[in-house]
């Protein structure tokens, strides 16, 4: 990427009346330098089954040249017009539910031939329409695509010869997934049953990761459509998003994004998270991890929240706030979802830049600062790079599996919030780091690695991650860890199964804590902090070292948490659900055996510090306030310059930031 | 109407044994002057296609009129026989969970053909066999009509006609509902999509109304059939109801019960309200203002509980002050539901006056003396006359789009909630209303005006409201008022829209307030009662005077409360959910201004008052005590007689009331 | 049953290797001498249609018998294959919710005819060939048989047929169930309508009640044919369970056990319960009553939990409390689900007595202690005989009603809430009570026969319990007893119908109680316990003696509950739902007055005792402490020998028992 950018959704179509000059002077006075359009509004772009009209595509793209305003081009494939509906009812995704109503995005067969014929005439008729257009600097294909549930009789077949391609015989199928349970056996191949209905876990998984393959595959096609077109100076990229809990909130699990965007050019997410007194960060630094992960590479923010709904307007600041963590996470492009707010339709609470008036507004007015200093600093900020010596190994397999083995029957705690529980602690202490999936080939770059709950892996994934360990890495586990193989069958070997081995304990029964905690507390926390929940492993350490174990009348004599040299390194588990605070206590510890504590680690939430290497090589650091209070502290890092002010900043200086305030340090080379 | 009536719904045909002259004596012995007969029981009365058996209609209207007591004859259209079902399955109203199944009423398509063949029929055969009847006063077409969703292809048939007829180009549509929105747009009649699926709240709301329009047409078709027999002294009613929330509680979302009454003599209603310790006498005010509003008339309480179920058996006194409080808001009769307690099938707990006994019982011999006191006190108190000076202005299609678009994604809160949040606290401060909805023409007779939440109106109706204020009036509005058009397009001009103007003030920014109060207490009332929750605007006053603001670190410059002085007339704005006792001192503030503060007001709730005129034209005063204790206060209206006692009331005299006790006073001419 | 037996649910088929000879050690090594096998696996069995493979069935029988250890054989019934319902879709039960869906057990039409064609042929294939087998003991038909809602239209064709036979005419069936309501009145059977949409509780009922006939019809078919082949030493048995509250709770609804038990030679039941600091004995004993009294004979326990899912893993000393506590209830076999925890499909976590590594674990060794006491003291502990002179009349038709008509709008509460709150009581106090049902002949036996929440009976029944009280019998009533008849048709006269005679009251009204507690607080409870809930009535006592009234501004002057001499016998009724401490109040009185108090009584839980008398004729008392603490308290019973240490216990002697402990002695003749 070139330069910064700084963008919105802009939608021409949905506008109540002609705009397109007023908008566009708006947008100038904010600093917006691109826009993204057309990913929804087939209906509008093809009126008729075969019948197109791109003028609104047409006057936009030249109007933003005009005013020097780049474009994004969306592939408008993620929501089907009434005509092809009606004209093919079957092209709306049948689920587990039934068959599809129309009405909302996203509901339709992503491997429907008829649908698959249509995206992609439009796909042609589009890109090769607008591709030399000097306006478009790249493409978006579909949006938030996501496999719908789709789950009809045409997918079933489907389904069921990748079984057979991957398994060969039913027999290695009903022994792989446990079929002779309560006589779901199949002994013929036409007797393969929808597996909407079935009750094997191992089955389902693997229906799921079949289904987050669809969407790979469609995505990679629709790409390769894109491409046909594509010019040299311009990308595609994907719109992926999060596991949704009312906002962006962990691992997705419909989607494999490691897999999915291997054929784009840049990864996109949108990130929605809440605002206001619940403002952490949090969301915008995972979501910026997962996108720079998957490519290892800066990433777009396709969409984020302007206004949004009713709870997320912003405090003054905290815009601008949000605007610069996502480029200190190694965004190169922020952009609003959306411009003007909506209204008419479902969205029209999801506010965008400006209100229902489309006149300037506080928040709108906010921006314009944010779009003044991107431009100001594109320069030293484009194109951060990041060297992160922690990871967290995430798995979708795990997700899916441990969705159908919660932990219990009442618990409504998911694979996430493992993944969050970690998370949310390395970031509190200022910990970067990447993530990984079991996809990963080189792990020795780093120094901790930390894996939630990896409920599911195959024999490989542990073998290369007790080597890691014997060669020097630390890792830290949480139970569950290694229950499965990677076809969610549960290893006959005493648990935690292959990973035994580096962590150097057992167990054989796991109970849900009623009223358990640590015994002797020791991790010096609060009371509630020191009590365990959702699940506890009895453990027997081997040669491992019992760092905590149960304070409970009947199971006091097993081991909670437990620390192992193995090799040259240490293996770290975590045998219960434990507190924020007490997670803190056993991260801390290990990041310092791991040699990673250091500054940044002295400060903490929320004084958040994110920091990189810019293009000329120099050292970027990000301090953030995400507070609601005015924060000073003592700058121990090298000298340097404020970009936002350009005054010089001395190691050892007292630098205070207002609240949800913020500075940029350039360190001296 | 020329006597009050004390009524009961008689089923002869639910009866466990013939005992029809032993409850005809306990009727008369309770004043029991007429019984509502036949609407609930087709099957039995057609027990065969086009086989007729009207023997125990017959039966009781030869039984009741030999009693002198007068009966009104229900059409039995709302719950269809079996063998209609089993022939035509298709009558079964398809709604957006598929097609319906046999079992409880109200589950048919009221605009099936074969189900109106089959209406008419019974129709024409039963009211032409009773209209000459000497016992029959009136009839009740249908019960508690509503749409039941019915949405099934040949209604969507009719939707997009009916469209077409109101927008006559699909372009037009299109713009008006914003449905390029999603790929929604239509680009051909033909693909017009079934509306079960939609996520555009425009042609949502458009469905409901369209939906709401059926029933009206439905009931004006069988008024037409019964007026063809009708004879001179009969009237035609219908059984409205409410939102229903375990009780009657708001505005009806399923009619238009002002267009839907049009056609009738006298409008009826149910109303079931919470008793015992809850009893408040809100929802028998309500119900009462409401169908008192649709022809500005006295109406008919044509089901009102008796026993009804377990948490509602009244304490002693309490059906008496029920009975009397529907008179006190110009109902002309009160009637059971029902006169006996049912032995089988599924409001076998609903009771009657008669518990499954058969039997006198306590409740029953309360009605005793409500039934005397009916007869006695019937010339006084029938036909009572009201000339409120205050309205509500509610709106059908305000409620329907606040549905479409909640105030959060977690609040359960509607429409109603703001309806009644303002109705209940005029109800303690014995403001006698109207209710008015937007096709009112006349409002210059009011004095003050409330509109809760006109989330949906036209210009027109915006305008007319402002000039309203010009002229003299006063007006309250909450907040969200004004906000969309008639389509549920959101106004492209600063909120409020066109109501701004007479309010003066605007606003571009709301939130959902946590922890937010108003600042310095204005209305000082308790710190709870002085939060605010559920929906905050950031008012900007322009005119207005400032009546409260928002206690919050970054909100605090916004408005909260406004009052403007506009032309002759002053416009109070409310920007956020407050308190009860938040919104009793602002509506104290504006009804003192409006000039409506009186002797009535002094009292308060529980002591509640109503009063109107009489057909000799002197004033009737109701005063209700609400509450489990005794009371006393000093009468400071002029002297009178007390029709319960026959004894003279002087002004200035003390009166005490008995718990759930009240007195009704005939002023002196 | 010659000897006790200690037995698993085996599995080869789920084994991830072949292990058979290994588990068959480990089997030994804890005295398990039997083993159920084969009920789960038919797709193993019938891998195709008529295509047969037993070779799993004939291995273990062959390596069981080489042990010693015997085996149950289960007809594979219950869960279906892939190839069946493939080939003939329609076999899956239509339910209320449509048709099914391939995956789970027990998802199919039990009256289906191919379905049936393919059972049948299945059953005999396999029972014929195992019968001869030496190890096989005996069988068991299908597995927890239910009617999963079977409702479709050939469901409902025999249910139109049933209604005939039993009706004769509809006129008869309009008048039952009161069918004129809503027009529900059925006039040809041609337009009998599906029972799935109706609202009618009667109709309904029935159709439960000719659900429950179906599993009994279907049950009994299975015996005949199993009976076809059973050798002489054989027993044909069935695996009941109970209502499912995520544990064993109360009454089966879909089964009427005592009618379906009929044709076995022995009843079984599953038992499931709550386990570590929730671990209190109740559902081992009610599962235990059940089970003993549906036949008045020993029955086996074919499944409980060794360490199920995961707050279920037994504390140490628990698993053997709970085996001994079935013993002491009458059972003579003890057996877990299962002996091994499964590596995949859907009870992954409902574990065995091994973990899913297969070895010994801290649960398996506990269980050899228990297997080798079984074996040691088999001809001391089985057959245990019991004498019991208290009873429970339990009704499925009440269950069932109670279902249509509940409690009120809000309340979860069902009719097994009311019979648990009695039984419970009576367990704490260690009344040892048989459990009857409304098919009961012979009741004159007991002194003491409670009846909770009697909704639904004959008037034949009623009037047996009068005549019971009459003639010296003690009975105690709760609320809601007599109500209705055996359709569901509440009776006409005043309530509590044919009772009142026996009970010496009426009532008419009434009322959900909210802030009610017993007058004068009589049973000298807490306040909290003193309060009522949930539904109460409004006595008026006739003959009867008022024990407690109500505490209430306006239902003061009713009884709660009362007592009365009738005859020679005492009735009491409780009107309303009372908490745990004042129900043991009222059931206290009742057990001093029917002369059933005795020393048991003096002790009460956690200290539970038990007792009954063995084969040789002497009294065996177990004694069991259900409590995390150690208890000690003085023998006052004869002088005997505790069984598992040999040693003689003096009466008068004290005996300490460690938490979780229990003795077992058996007294001298």
């Amino acid at each position: 990427m070139e330069k910064l950018l700084y963008g919105v959704a802009y939608y021409d179509e949905y506008m109540p009346y002609d705009r397109l000059q007023e908008d566009i002077e708006l947008m100038k006075e904010a600093g917006i330098n691109v826009v993204r359009i057309a990913e929804s509004t087939w209906s509008t772009h093809e009126p008729q089954n075969g019948v197109f009209d791109f003028s609104s595509v047409d006057r936009v793209l030249d109007a933003m040249h005009k005013a020097g305003i780049q474009v994004i081009v969306g592939t408008p494939t993620y929501a089907v017009p009434t005509w092809m509906v009606k004209q093919h009812p079957d092209i709306l995704a049948t689920t587990a539910q039934g068959p599809g109503k129309y009405g909302a995005r996203q509901i339709m067969d992503i491997t429907h031939p008829a649908y698959l014929f249509y995206a992609e005439r439009i796909i042609r008729k589009m890109i090769s329409r607008v591709a030399k257009h000097p306006a478009v600097i790249g493409y978006q294909t579909d949006n938030e695509t996501k496999h719908y549930n789709t789950a009809g009789p045409n997918v079933q077949l489907q389904f069921v010869k990748y079984i057979r391609e991957k398994f060969k015989t039913l027999d290695a199928v009903n022994d792989a997934f446990g079929l002779d349970y309560w006589s779901n056996r199949i002994n013929s191949w036409e007797d393969f049953p929808s597996v909407i209905g079935t009750i094997n876990g191992s089955l389902g998984a693997e229906f799921s990761k079949f289904q987050r393959q669809l969407v790979t595959d469609f995505l990679g096609w629709q790409v390769s459509l894109v491409n046909e077109y594509k010019q040299p100076h311009q990308f595609v990229t994907q719109n992926f998003d999060f596991e949704w809990r009312g906002h962006s909130y962990g691992v997705q699990p419909d989607v494999d994004h490691f897999a999915a965007s291997k054929p784009f050019d840049i990864t996109g997410v949108d990130i929605y998270h809440p605002s206001q007194d619940d403002l952490t960060g949090i969301e915008i630094s995972f979501g910026g991890d997962m996108a720079r992960s998957t490519k290892n590479s800066n990433y777009l923010v396709l969409e984020t929240e302007a206004q949004a709904f009713v709870n997320w307007v912003p405090y003054p600041g905290q815009l601008r706030l949000q605007a610069f963590s996502h480029l200190a996470s190694g965004a190169n492009m922020v952009a609003y979802w959306h411009w003007h707010s909506i209204h008419n339709s479902f969205e029209t609470y999801w506010k965008g830049l400006l209100s229902h008036d489309l006149q300037p507004n506080p928040v709108y007015n906010e921006a314009i600062t944010i779009g003044r200093d991107f431009a100001r600093l594109s320069d030293k900020l484009v194109n951060l790079k990041k060297n992160n010596k922690a990871a967290i190994l995430f798995s979708n397999e795990s997700l899916t599996s441990i969705d159908w083995f919660k932990f219990s029957f009442q618990s409504s705690k998911n694979y996430n919030d493992v993944v969050r529980l970690v998370y949310d602690e390395l970031y509190k202490m200022n910990i970067g780091c990447d993530l990984i999936d079991p996809s990963v080939e080189e792990i020795d770059s780093y120094d901790l690695i930390v894996v939630p709950a990896l409920y599911t892996a195959s024999d490989r994934l542990l073998k290369r991650l007790n080597q890691y360990v014997e060669q020097g890495g630390h890792v830290i586990y949480t139970f569950k860890s290694g229950f499965t193989d990677e076809h969610v069958k549960v290893r006959t070997i005493p648990q935690p199964g292959i990973i035994s081995e580096a962590c150097g304990i057992s167990y054989q029964l796991f109970v849900e804590p009623k009223q358990v905690s640590l015994k002797n507390n020791p991790y010096r926390v609060s009371e509630a902090d020191n009590q365990v929940h959702t699940w506890m492993e009895l453990i027997t350490p081997d040669s491992a070292e019992v760092l905590a174990s149960y304070d409970h009348p009947h199971w006091g004599q097993y081991a909670a948490i437990t620390r192992n040299s193995y090799g040259k390194g240490i293996a770290t588990y975590i045998g219960c659900m434990v507190s924020s605070a007490v997670m803190h206590a056993i991260l801390e510890e290990a990041v310092r055996q791991a040699g990673l504590w250091g500054p940044d680690q002295e400060l903490a939430f929320p004084l958040i510090t994110k920091s990189g290497l810019n293009e000329a090589g120099r050292m970027i650091r990000y301090i953030f306030n995400y507070s609601d209070e005015a924060v000073e502290w003592k700058h121990v890092h090298a000298s340097g310059t404020e970009l936002l002010t350009g005054e010089a900043v001395e190691q050892g200086q007292s630098i205070r930031l207002d609240r949800w305030g913020f500075v940029i340090i350039e360190e001296e080379m």
